[in-house]
């Protein structure tokens, strides 16, 4: 680990034009270095956590006025010294500063460089360092609080305990191999057994967790479905634009990554290629339903919308049929009440399934039916704030620790002698300790680092 | 000033994707504001300029890891109690934690209001503020240096002390008119004339740097003309594409912003349409080269390029006293040497006009037209470190100023009495105040500041 003694350096802050850019600094020479260009007080002589006023100097050029914060070691994310000057928000700034920077013998930083060197110095483990960039990426409530809750070890605690029960009889077995001679058994096969038998139970659990993981991570990929002049265009017109009201009114200029994704509660529901469904409403009614069939198959729930002033009961029912078929989750949505017959509605309301009521021209209704998206999907493991994987590497290590679990247990059904068991027992803590990173190879941590933003 | 008492808060760093950005709160309850919503130490019993780890709360539910740093009135830049909240650089947790300190009582803070602010608590003067917006707009080196001298008082130590010593004048006028009944002459009219002069040659010297700070400011318009097939494409490539490859060495993605703008010792060249010059070169010639001609009347400085493969010194020659006639700075330059006769270079070498050969294909002697680019824009003043103007609102104050002082000559011309001299020197100090924000309207304030982005 040689780069380690380096001083790294990038821009911390997203590249444009803002009010204050900071780039940032770490390594154990990183405040001598940072001093070098600095005119203010010696950086070298002052408490961590400070900040000091000064300017940065190119020789006798001044390249900006700045304030540097100050971390010393290992009171830092990384545990090393590490520097933030923070500069006018100017790209010319932000390049002149860390060419200088790297003038005086800094190095630009990789992509994740800082949280690898976080990870590398045992400031958190390996899940943690991940969810650091979730979180950066997450872009709603659920995703958000997923991430926080990795980052701050939730998700490795639970990972760990059941590591170090695994290490326990591992180490048990080892045991009897040395006494192998005097056939004796130090670890009950019993409680073994019961022991796997209750991670593949837990395991199982996170396993499964993984799909809400990725709706959490991703959104629920929804379609708006229903025959031509339904009113899907109106409809999501009408979910969508009150959130967006609600957004832009507080971050401005944020709109642009909420296109099509609705917010109920912090989850996303993500409308996919509803494009392609508003395409559809002015051609003829068979393609247009043969396209939002296709379109359903990719979704993971449906909001099927009824013109109620045009469609009869029969036809109604024969959509519904269709769509069950289909075995998605999905809700029955009664659009343009205003124009429907009381008795459909009545007729509507007495069958088996559950319908909602609305005018998405008037906006009526528009708020039980959000309520009713959210009842359908299912996020009690959410809610309850139970560990939720949402890294997909994660979720093929624990896959991996299942297979190995098996394994021990068919060792133990066969009763194979111990030093068998105990090479499947290191498979399942190997595959265990890839998530934590207690296992690590080098290519392994170039390809989840890389996918950090650098000054990350 | 009711506002003043508010706390602002805003965004400081880009909008976007990033390691960490940076919140600001600004106002006289900013620290207890966001001790509110912060769980670590109390940021209330805290010093100035210090830095705090800790989590940001909703309630009970954890927002972030942030750290915190505290600015202490007057200590600041804004002179009043400001913090800066670095969190983590996701935009959904940027707005959860704005909208959070809306809830506790904070105010989003308009563009410019940091700023303005600053300026309202005596921190720096108007002209000292508009620099800050120049200084994080600045793309170059020798805007950057032009807003960062203005940004730390140059100009307006230079205004000031202008306007100190008419105020001298204006006073003793006035001393004159208390005393009126009996005929004195406290300010000599001879003195008064002297300097009236003086302050017109300097600020006269002040108009005449506009043009420069202009062109520091936005770059030189510059166009490449010359005949078709002469070559203009690939020199322009040439000149580029050495530049863009020295910056995104550095800076990675700071290539958009220099798109067909060549810097050359920080001082840029912004090539004006340049894509209607290469358009012209499969079309024939007579429209080219008209094309070309409308677009060197838009150009500060114009790059002739001859084919010497092609052209006779007779060509040539008509050539360039069509260029003559134009009244612009330009460059003539021989393309495609390698191909050229000896004989041609030699007569027109011995031509009353310098000339560059080149060959833009191999890149032959790109660097010795870059330094005769330099020659033939006359930057002596940003060398010398002069003070320049680069704003547009103070290069109307000073013209105003000059017709004020142009008043003041004639009144002593016409030997008019004290009271009407005073009244034109008070004019020429209330045009030179309103650069500096001696003299402001609410009007002129909100027009300066609302150009500030967010943030500042």
């Amino acid at each position: 680990m040689q780069d380690i003694q380096d001083t790294i350096v990038a821009l911390a802050t997203p590249q444009g034009v803002g009010a204050i850019a900071v780039i940032r600094l770490s390594g154990v020479g990183s405040i001598e270095l940072a001093n070098k260009v600095f005119k203010g007080k010696d950086l070298t002589k002052q408490d961590s956590h400070t900040i000091h006023f000064g300017t940065i100097r190119d020789g006798e050029t001044i390249v900006d006025e700045v304030l540097v914060s100050l971390f010393v070691a290992p009171k830092s994310f990384t545990k090393e010294n590490s520097v933030e000057i923070s500069c006018h928000g100017s790209r010319y700034i932000v390049k002149r500063i860390i060419e200088l920077l790297v003038r005086q013998g800094a190095r630009l930083a990789k992509p994740g460089e800082f949280t690898k060197r976080a990870f590398m110095n045992g400031q958190f483990d390996l899940a943690q360092a991940e969810a650091v960039a979730d979180l950066i990426h997450s872009e709603n409530e659920a995703a958000h609080q997923a991430a926080l809750s990795q980052m701050r070890g939730g998700f490795s605690t639970e990972i760990k305990e059941l590591r170090e029960q695994l290490i326990h009889f591992a180490s048990m077995i080892e045991l009897e191999l040395d006494f192998s001679e005097e056939d004796v058994e130090f670890a009950s096969r019993d409680d073994l057994r019961k022991l796997i038998e209750k991670l593949k139970y837990v395991i199982g659990r996170l396993i499964k967790s993984f799909d809400l993981g990725n709706v959490i991570k991703n959104g629920i990929p929804t379609v708006i479905a229903g025959k031509p002049n339904a009113g899907k265009s109106t409809l999501l017109n009408a979910l969508l634009n009150e959130e967006k009201a609600i957004v832009s009114d507080v971050a401005g200029t944020t709109r642009d990554f909420i296109e099509d994704e609705l917010l109920i509660e912090g989850v996303a529901f993500r409308f996919i290629d509803t494009a392609g469904l508003r395409e559809t409403e002015d051609k003829v009614e068979a393609i247009g339903v043969e396209r939002s069939r296709e379109k359903m198959k990719e979704a993971s729930l449906i909001i099927y919308l009824f013109d109620l002033s045009v469609e009869s009961v029969t036809e109604i029912n024969q959509e519904v049929n269709r769509l069950e078929n289909l075995g998605k989750p999905f809700l029955l949505v009664g659009n343009k009440t205003d124009k429907a017959s009381e008795d459909l509605r009545m007729q509507l309301g007495k069958s088996e399934h559950h319908w909602t009521f609305i005018s998405a021209d008037r906006k009526d209704n528009i708020e039980a039916l959000k309520e009713e998206l959210m009842k359908t999907v299912n996020l009690d493991g959410f809610k309850t704030g139970d560990t939720v994987v949402t890294n997909a590497r994660h979720y093929e290590s624990l896959l991996r620790t299942r297979e190995a679990l098996d394994d021990v247990l068919r060792g133990l059904d066969l009763q194979v002698t111990g030093d068998f068991l105990a090479m499947d027992i290191k498979q399942s803590l190997h595959h265990l300790g890839e998530i934590t990173g207690e296992i690590t190879t080098d290519d392994l941590l170039g390809n989840i680092f890389s996918n950090f933003c650098i000054g990350k």
